[in-house]
């Protein structure tokens, strides 16, 4: 029998996102044939208290209240970043001058600065780095990301993509550090998903138009006073393609009874996509190619030939969740680090991100169309 | 018995959009307790064969190869204009001057100018007016206004509109009058309808900034060669209303495997709703005083409830369909001639939408947002 | 100019279906290219004035207060009844002795032998005779038929027909005729039309096992008191069709929620059909064939592919409203009267489905399957 | 920081449901706030290194080529049997005789006297059972049951419950033991879980007219030749509720296009709902006491008002997958045995549901109602 080597991980936090990340690690090693064990070494947290508590809770072999007690340990591999965004920028790069891989949650920084450098400086160490934007992950809209690419759909014309929720939709919801200038607002929020949505499928943004929008002023501050907010709740842009195509996207965090309109639809010469977050285990193909009288929207559902669902369900129809994507994630991120394949979304793709988020906000400051 | 009034119609043009507003009269009529009596009065074509045909078969008395002798003819009340477009603003401004009322189909003229001439014409004269934009007779769009009006959504923060078909999509169709800048392109085409829906719910927009691209650059000219297409095939743009809120709309026509995406979802502070012309008997709504754990988007299906819907089907769920809608049309300008209410779509309505395309189309080619 | 011959109505009765047929009287004229002229010669009501009235409304001729008078007027072709059901008998027997042709709406007769009679009746007199069971002149109900006829599904091996409302979900809403044992209850009114459209769809059925019953057993008698409720509210029954497939049906009238639950699914070896009434202008068709990791049910949308949705709309996804559906059924009858082709659903057919409504309800009685 | 009780797994077999099993624990253990730790301790399959190398992969701590010996260790707790439908009756006896609670993949025996004699061993013995119906544990089944029981529906009327899917559509696939007698066809392994769902939601069946048909009647043998099929590929059922209400259901594998048709739709005087697991994260409900004009069903979406959804998810429409409902009934599960509730799904409820099979084939077989 032969042994496969080991990946330790350094897990910085241990709130809602550690938590996944634990949960996303312990599948992937369920679910994949990982080329290495997952080995969950060594959890910090604020406190020594609440380090050892989490760690016990969460199977970690170590604990401790300081992190960078972890970037000289020798046996950690890769340090697991679920601290507040603030911090994100000094512990990766740390981590990454320390030889470590690095696994961040998004949004990687505040600006595309920061972000641009921490993928620099990733890049130039040759750590692997990781950025956590899952639905990316779901085997739908890789099948989608095939099609495309395999010309099904044709030449690609036009593209509408979104990300809506309602969770901030009550304006009597206090003031949080997502309503703060440094918190981005609903288009680097759930816009974000939307831009990294239509960069997988179509390929890049090359110009944009950008239209945020404060729809609620101003928020209860938690001392009986209010304060306002400066973020955008709606951030709209028009998109050009690298590729000529067109587009647009929202991100949306006043909309009203949306959970996770997380959608997009393509069209093209030959065929169409169309895709809802709501129902994520569903991907929607017209082929004008199908016979007349007999074209339509087919409704696929996920199902083994659409890789890797098999790995969770041997059967079509059954399902996988939100925390399985999580999952698919991780082991990508892994076989990336064992060598296999290149990271899913690494700080680079993270970085990215940022800029076109940035850049769309600019657009809109200024009323006008910027190259990205 | 009492004896009800008549009013007689001249119509100009027996295409299919003549047909339909023949088979709008006459369900109108049967459907609808009008106040008057229509009498289907001359029928008006290119050679007298053709008129006399298209009068016998459509039911009309009189038929003639000169539409002008219609104008003299003290019995016709109503001249309908379902000609070719380039021909609307003389016929109408000639009718309006020997003081009849006049239908004319959309687009109303190819320039808001014209537009605005042929409605300030008939209101000096006291023309009652009417251009076909048809979806908005729609009982459930009607339900979604009032519902809007009466707060049951709360403050209006956010809308996405469009009108999207694929009847453009095969690059291999020949070039016809509507790839023609007079023809207008996808948004003024499609678009329109958005903007009409957007403003009939919303109120009016007061700014846009506008995204028209053309996505089949050259169509066969029909002589072996080809020929460059100057409108768009998709024409985006984001809004302003005076209310406050903001949106977006989109005019598409190349939008593969669409054959009538004429959707809205709006979004307020107590609730939103979601339509899809694709489906026009349901309208959707989300009320976000819904008990806990048991919200949801509502498929309420129209219904005797929403008026005039029980004028067709006396029981819910049976369903109107699109010619229903152009009876309703018809039944409301006959109403606002008799005088009990007004038009439903003037020609004043119909120099607005006319301005509004016009307005986003030089906004995308200046490239900078534009007061409406 | 040739002229065409004409076809004169006599009809019986002047409430919602009595409109409901001259509606589709005359929008049948105005889309179709009828071989004749149709003439609303004389209406029929119980008082002079009634009929005075309603024959001035509807656009008919003249009027009568005895509908015998019609019989014996050579210019009259058709008897139209939509006289309470329990007069359909003797009207259709004496019309049809009268050399008439006869259209009556459904139910056909209370009984099986009776609407036999009246079948028998018409096949020695060579009456054309038309029974009103419209939603089988879907188009996309014969595009059903058509692909299941073709093969397209393969072998047939399932099949779920439904029929549910909830217009008598009430139980304080009060007993009516319908509630009678003459009136039939759910399965005669609702389930006839499922199994109407199960044997549209894949031929006759051969042998049913019945389960109908009373959910509400008594009703306000709107004198203070109640009455008990001899009817059925569910009527269920299993299904073996004459070509092997099994199948289901179920007609409900107590369906909270439900308005036009018209719907059937059927399973063949090489596809599949889904449908449903609330959405009448799809069909939704799986395809074993279709390419692996791209099978689905496709949402076919009505278009001019599938006839004769092209009378009515020139482009797709307009949509047919319900009394378009009566449009082609008179279309289809007045045809089959002009020689072109069989009656839609003639006296044969309507005292078939009478037949099948009554052997459910018999085996339902003695719980015992019983051959039709 | 006190210790929490450990409960140790001894687990048979290691093919799919035996690593479904451990990652339910897997899941169960770091979502849920458990009462106790699990413990992977044993594993025993076929050979000695088959046990070790599943120990290994699946993390138990020791392996067992005799599952017998696991009996006689007082370390192990639980017996969770994932072996062949075949061995379950001996396998559970003993290990309950030997003081092991007992955790059983469906179906539980091929007959229900089997089964039943299995949960009396069980109830004798005291030990706690499980039998892996794990679509009961979806959060939206569990909110249908509790507005059911709440009477948000009012007096519950009529039910459909279905299971199709296609997995045996194709004729030409081999004989398997599914197509066994001892497999029990159709209705046994898709029906039973629309009985279970049935029994869940609404309470006892108390009555059964059974309708089970074989539509592939031979299938390969592997050997060149063919095999008669005797079980049934589609099995459906009339049903009595001890509650008065009626129903059907209908298990069917040869659903061509269907891959998870588990649903139902439930009608009471007050409202209704609407569920199929293709979208299991939904539920739909419609309430009669919503204001006229308004009423529809709702597509209430999965949140954490929607207990345990919030474990696994934090915001709404996130969704869970399949295999979280498996972690749900293995969480249930270890808290029966802790104490603090009844089992969700015991041999008891196991053979409960083979007893509805039988009885449902006995009644097909001899064409007549049966009590349960």
């Amino acid at each position: 029998m032969t042994t496969k080597p080991t990946l330790s991980i350094g897990l910085i936090g241990s709130g809602f996102m550690g938590k996944a990340h634990v949960f996303g690690f312990a599948t992937a090693q369920k679910v994949f044939d990982l080329p290495v064990d997952i080995h969950l070494h060594t959890l910090a947290d604020i406190t020594d208290d609440a380090a050892a508590r989490a760690a016990r809770d969460f199977g970690f072999s170590h604990s401790t209240s300081d992190w960078r007690t972890m970037l000289s340990n020798p046996e950690i591999d890769i340090i697991d970043i679920t601290a507040p965004n603030a911090l994100h920028k000094e512990m990766a790069i740390e981590a990454i001058a320390a030889g470590k891989h690095v696994y961040c949650e998004k949004p990687l920084a505040p600006t595309a600065a920061d972000a641009s450098e921490m993928a620099a400086a990733a890049e130039s160490a040759g750590a692997k780095t990781q950025v956590g934007f899952n639905y990316l992950c779901n085997p739908m809209l890789r099948l989608a990301k095939e099609m495309i690419a395999a010309g099904e759909l044709g030449e690609i014309r036009g593209y509408r993509g979104l990300h809506a929720e309602d969770y901030m939709a009550n304006a009597n919801d206090p003031y949080t550090f997502r309503h703060d200038p440094e918190g981005g607002g609903a288009l680097a929020d759930l816009g974000s998903h939307a831009l990294a949505t239509a960069e997988f499928l179509l390929g890049p943004i090359a110009e944009v138009m950008g239209d945020c929008i404060t729809v609620i002023p101003e928020r209860p501050d938690g001392r009986g006073g209010h304060k306002p907010v400066l973020v955008d709740d709606i951030g709209r842009a028009f998109l050009r393609f690298a590729n000529g195509a067109s587009g647009s996207i929202e991100g949306n965090w006043v909309a009203t009874g949306r959970k996770m309109q997380h959608d997009f639809e393509v069209h093209g010469s030959k065929g169409a996509l169309c895709f809802s977050q709501e129902r994520f285990n569903e991907l929607h193909f017209y082929s004008a190619g199908d016979a007349p009288g007999r074209r339509g929207f087919r409704r696929i559902e996920a199902a083994p030939d659409h890789p890797p669902y098999g790995r969770f369900c041997v059967a079509p129809g059954h399902q996988i969740g939100f925390n399985d994507l999580k999952a698919i994630e991780v082991a990508e991120y892994i076989r990336a680090i064992a060598g296999d394949q290149p990271e899913p979304f690494s700080f680079r793709d993270g970085a990215r991100i940022q800029t076109l988020v940035e850049t769309i906000q600019k657009s809109s400051a200024t009323r006008r169309w910027m190259a990205v």
